[in-house]
């Protein structure tokens, strides 16, 4: 099977680099195809816990220096996991909603900040980039496997799917802090597009939120923002431990 | 004058992009060297904005493609701004400090997240990235020129000059977690490096705080900690408003 560069109607996606690849064997051993390694891997402790997974998992291990050069030109990965790609529906319960997001990187921190405080379930908003792309997988460190992603064409169909969740958009023109709110269970987090945030008529089906800021800066970033708001929702739980 | 690819010993940086340069001759003309257009530069709101504010503060423009190719080879910004660096002191008052620091991207964001939460001061300790970088000057979406920002080459330089902030060092390690902190003003939150965190050794003369998060992830991206932990200090100031 020949390696190709990642494209968004590309069956497998890639994880580039061992500590990514160690996640994937570990966490999601059913959805790896094969694990590439080069003249150059070395016998690292990372990569020997990566075969030995290999190993016990009957997973094929390639040797297969043109895939480096295709799926990673600059050189400085010396592992690759190639696994299947799924399609993935969101459970009931709490939600993180990212309408429109932009970036790769932006989408794969949201990702990994959403599994480091148990919110596993993310809605993506199309337009949107993908969550398969091998720079969103990189920016979530693993993360992209502890949780589920489900994408939706519009935000009446996510709304349609759970209505009962309780809705809170964030928005610069909000005039409720963040530091105002009780969460109501189950929740969904809502997140607009890096440029230009969620349109107004958000307020309209959500509970609008801003996280108060100086004039000194148009905005927060993105995934500053929803780790603000992802830890104070869930921080009394953190707490009760 | 020539433009040079910036290296870390250049006596100037550069803004690439018409929102960076706007921000430069709006709160900093006083640092401007010129501002350079290039043959593509349309007459857009904000490129016309830059020019007049440029006219009023008797700032030299200059079409000069070839510095396009040098300093933006991808071709997606049409308007830069050359800045004099300036050597800053950190003010009295809370900090942040920046212990190693090694990605300009990452600093210029938490540089962005500090601006917004009125924490104006960062102190960053040596080896670190240089915050002059275009690339982190650029994360910083014109949020470096609203902060001061000073290098120490050991953190017992910076302690001896502000020996009496309550120094806060978070660390994955610490027992306390920052739901239970009270702040002390003034404060310095200190945060490590992105691979490897703080040394030990901080928890010595530092009180050691804990973001408290899942084991699906190994530890928070680091901006996203500093944006948690800036947001949690300041909290209480932006409520009052």
């Amino acid at each position: 099977m020949k390696v190709q560069r990642y494209k968004h109607d590309s069956l497998v996606s890639y994880t580039l680099g061992a500590t990514l690849t160690f996640e994937l064997v570990k966490c999601r051993p059913e959805l790896v195809t094969r694990v590439l390694v080069s003249s150059l891997t070395d016998s690292s402790e990372g990569n020997r816990a990566i075969l030995e997974r290999c190993r016990q998992e009957n997973i094929p291990v390639e040797q297969n220096d043109k895939a480096f050069n295709i799926l990673s030109p600059k050189g400085n990965c010396f592992v690759i996991g190639e696994f299947r790609k799924e399609a993935q529906q969101l459970a009931e319960g709490s939600h993180i909603v990212l309408v429109n997001p932009s970036d790769a990187g932006n989408l794969g921190t949201i990702i990994r900040t959403a599994a480091g405080f148990d919110l596993h379930d993310i809605a993506i908003i199309r337009p949107a980039v993908d969550i398969y792309d091998p720079k969103a997988v990189r920016a979530t460190m693993g993360a992209v496997f502890h949780i589920r992603a489900e994408y939706f064409d519009t935000i009446e169909e996510y709304c349609r799917r759970f209505p009962d969740n309780s809705r809170y958009a964030f928005m610069l023109t909000s005039s409720r802090p963040l530091t105002e709110i009780v969460p109501q269970k189950p929740y969904s987090l809502v997140f607009g597009n890096e440029a230009t945030g969620l349109p107004e008529h958000y307020a309209g089906f959500c509970q609008s939120v801003v996280i108060r800021h100086s004039q000194a800066i148009d905005s927060l970033n993105l995934p500053i923002a929803a780790g603000i708001a992802m830890f104070e929702f869930t921080k009394s739980e953190w707490a009760a431990n």
